[in-house]
């Protein structure tokens, strides 16, 4: 199975507009985050996205993906979402429809937000992107023959998902779960996961918090991601227990 | 006054994702198109801008721009509108609202998209856009001192505004526009205006009917935005008129 970071980037992204604090003003490239999503390709050949971030275009492009069979959605927030409309560059091409996973609560909102990819008339000159929504309870599914397990976490107040597949598993935006869902990520080769910044943040891990997920659940490797200006790639990699790294844009791993 | 034209795609922009035609395909930096927004700065320093693209972000950032003081939308379509979040860069920075104007049918669907920037638990810890909507009418209206000149376009069926500021004008999207409307666009210095493609579109002018306007209107000089992949810029650039040229992203002009 092979996994591609195409955007370790809190909302914001790094650099910020205007900052020209140390992180946003590095030239090292892992300190460019476009916004948080992965994309996963299976050894069965199943190409999955989870959350078509606002950066989905150029994330598509910079890793020269040219097509898509499914998507799960973490959450509803705009910076993970707000690319779904360029999926149309590949249901029009494929001449398909994308298959797209979520809970109630982000399949109810998605299709408030993208309310026009119901227009029948749209649809038929595959002029908007063709896709289905699937609302998924937190129980174990399948796209094809492959296994996906939602992890459900808390947004704050927001029941979002993680999801795990195979030994790999991904959670992003996620201020707390609980023991029953950490059960679910027993025996993990990697585990991508959220570390906002080094502050508490009332959302989002920050980075101690994250390092105790980990540290609970002992996967072979751990990637952060979702990550703030706060973080400098080269300092705060560095200083991390061992196992665990900063996750960057474009990073590629096997599992 | 300065101009930028911040992106002179069309809704996919170019390259499409997938693409390898020759234009999706070339080096050169005018074929690289982003969705279409433009920036304005008038001589009072007013920070000025046409969309909120879904490439706002990459825009702002390309050409060093950290501040707007208002925003103009065309319409309502996700690639107009869906980098707006990142409003939120700016109106944290500088602890202000950003002030949006455009007609009734973009306000209303807007406010639908975006939601979640009324949440006032949000606003007060501002993690979200601070933004005021503003329903403007076809006739002229200030921004400070600055005098705007809506211009009523057809996009297919939808009504939608160009703007003239000065001697500026900014048409993107339009399929048909009346004579009264052209009136507006006496005298102008520079005309923006959508050339989607070389075939014709139902809902956008192509090459040769943007042609048209521009040798009705007169301006100065012509800029073609909201390009295609049908469009490759060394090619078409030097076959068109006198006066008239391609826009490109990145493209800066003062009038």
């Amino acid at each position: 199975m092979k996994v591609i970071i195409l955007g370790s980037g809190t909302s914001q992204g790094v650099p910020v507009i205007g900052c020209k604090c140390e992180t946003c003003s590095s030239s090292n490239p892992k300190d460019k985050r476009l916004r948080t999503s992965a994309y996963i390709e299976t050894n069965e050949g199943l190409k999955l996205l989870i959350d078509t971030s606002i950066d989905f275009r150029q994330q598509m492009l910079k890793n020269k993906i040219d097509n898509i069979d499914a998507a799960f959605y973490t959450h509803h927030h705009v910076d993970h979402i707000n690319g779904m409309d360029d999926l149309r560059q590949i249901t029009q091409r494929y001449d398909k429809f994308i298959d797209l996973y979520a809970n109630k609560t982000t399949v109810d909102e998605m299709k408030i937000s993208f309310r026009y990819v119901f227009d029948k008339e749209l649809i038929k000159y595959k002029s908007v992107p063709l896709v289905k929504f699937h609302v998924i309870k937190n129980r174990m599914f399948k796209v094809k023959d492959v296994e996906i397990m939602p992890v459900e976490c808390m947004h704050g107040n927001l029941k979002i998902f993680g999801y795990r597949i195979n030994n790999f598993a991904y959670i992003t935006d996620c201020s707390a779960i609980s023991d029953k869902e950490l059960k679910k990520l027993e025996g993990l080769k990697v585990l991508v996961i959220n570390a906002l910044r080094i502050r508490p943040h009332p959302t989002h891990f920050n980075l101690q918090e994250a390092i105790g997920i980990s540290k609970r659940v002992k996967p072979k490797r751990t990637f952060f991601t979702h990550l703030t200006h706060d973080i400098l790639h080269e300092k705060i990699n560095s200083s991390l227990p061992k196992g665990i790294e900063l996750a960057y844009d474009n990073l590629e791993f096997r599992i």
